[in-house]
């Protein structure tokens, strides 16, 4: 299982209510952070997530809202007693603002991996997280942005009826389960022969900010949960979402559709849509399984079967 | 009369009650921050003092939660429309740390005059702003750190009665009372002849972080409020204070004490004090007029004649 906690869900400036941009994910004991605007390890004080355990910052873009927590969160991490690397994902020009930050603050107790404007699939090759596959997409805003696409993927279970079916010596049973092929008296034993058919894992899709483009509705296919910007509650508002390069409620619920994802959680809230809440009757009428977020929400999401 | 509001009076990292040391001066409608931890604009919005009228923010030090609030704070500022210059004050390593930060943040709709590492007393030349005078004491932390004490300046008023005892024409008494001397019908006009006796002004003493240094004394001497950090209420903590210099509750009151202040407020509080006001009857028991800051209080400062 994955939850996802949103630490802020305000767009452009943070208000009383809102704080900027931060999402966290939690999986297996380690987490990622999605963004990190200011405020972020406060929220994360007053939710009381703990500092531990995060090897991993996805960064959509380089405004202020999205960045401007990064440098008390490096910060905070070094406090917590981290000494692991931190690999921290962003477009082009993340590598210029973190050698920015680091003029800032000298002297983090670990090192710092900076990957810039990754282009398609990769994974970060540590324990837990090699389990993660993600996918980039350019998107459309004011300024190079990326959506980030995780899946999450599940092992196949162990089939003792397949592995007794197939006559596998129980002393093989645990390595082909970890993947390995075995020659053993005569016979190859491959890991299909133990376990149980695929399982589809968790995708967790993660857009903002920008205009809806037609390629979100690939990135996001068929995601198990698409966190999606909504920066405009108001249908009226298309004119501000096109000049800003930002969306209205009703183009991110379009995009949940098209990409036929089975949950949607809106958030990136204009400060001038002050009770965005208000409008959840109007997201479900547009696509049912949304949900408007506020600091402080966590969503569970289960594998599938 | 001066006001100042605590925007954030913790010490160290923010915690769920206490955003980072950040102060909020009020005169005349003009505003003056010192120092700018991180959720400095969020604590801003919380309070509703507005971004309108700041012109100028002292920076005590360029630890994080003393600066890491500024970006998101210069880029609020440019949002409430601000388009003439701000001045800010700070210690060696100022100018780095603002060109690192415009690395980070391009295309600011107004200037930036940085001052760093300013020696002894100075004035700000702009309306309002030059009727304070500014002292800067280099205090002893684990980097460069400054302490600020500034001197409200108050008018000689006017007097009529001076003014038809010296027989000074009234068309002369607008003029005197700016401060200008005239020659008129052979006879010589001074300011002394219509102003009544000098004035004493507000003196607003800031002082964070620190050992307490002797030097401290004489910088805050005879101020109307003298504000100073108070990382520790236990006092056996000293030697914490003295390994991290800082200071404890104890040592702040000496101070205040020894200089002879009218009225102490006791600021960024170690996040291991969880409720600093607590302390309080301990503090008034050392210093009389003392009083534990919180996030959002704000002390009114008259003219003491």
């Amino acid at each position: 299982m994955v939850n996802i906690t949103m630490l802020g869900c305000g767009g452009n400036v943070p208000s009383p209510s809102r704080f900027c941009s931060c999402s966290l994910i939690n999986y297996k004991g380690k987490k990622i952070l999605i963004d990190c605007g200011e405020g972020t390890q406060i929220s994360m004080k007053n939710l009381g997530t703990g500092f531990k355990g995060i090897d991993l910052v996805l960064i959509t873009h380089l405004h202020g809202d999205h960045i401007n927590g990064l440098l008390g969160l490096l910060s905070s991490l070094g406090n917590a007693e981290k000494r692991d690397p931190l690999i921290i994902v962003g477009p082009k020009g993340i590598k210029r603002a973190i050698k920015a930050m680091m003029i800032l603050w000298e002297g983090l107790p670990y090192g710092l991996n900076v990957i810039e404007n990754p282009i398609g699939k990769f994974s970060v090759n540590m324990p837990i997280y090699n389990e993660i596959e993600i996918d980039v997409l350019e998107l459309e805003h004011s300024v190079e942005c990326l959506g980030y696409s995780l899946y999450f993927k599940r092992n196949r279970s162990f089939s003792v009826k397949k592995a007794l079916f197939n006559n596998v010596p129980k002393s093989l049973w645990k390595n082909l389960q970890k993947g390995q092929t075995f020659y053993y008296n005569n016979k190859t034993y491959t890991p299909d022969m133990v376990l149980d058919k695929e399982r589809k894992g968790i995708k967790l899709t993660y857009v903002t900010d920008t205009r809806p483009i037609k390629e979100i509705e690939t990135f996001a296919k068929d995601s198990s949960i698409f966190i999606c910007e909504a920066m405009y509650s108001d249908d009226m508002d298309i004119g501000k979402a096109v000049k800003n390069k930002h969306m209205t409620f009703r183009e991110t619920c379009n995009l949940a559709n098209k990409s036929n994802s089975k949950k949607l959680l809106l958030t990136h809230f204009s400060p001038s849509v002050s009770k965005p809440e208000l409008f959840e009757d109007f997201t479900k009428s547009l696509f049912k399984n949304s949900i408007i977020a506020y600091d402080g929400i966590t969503i569970e999401i289960p594998y599938e079967d």
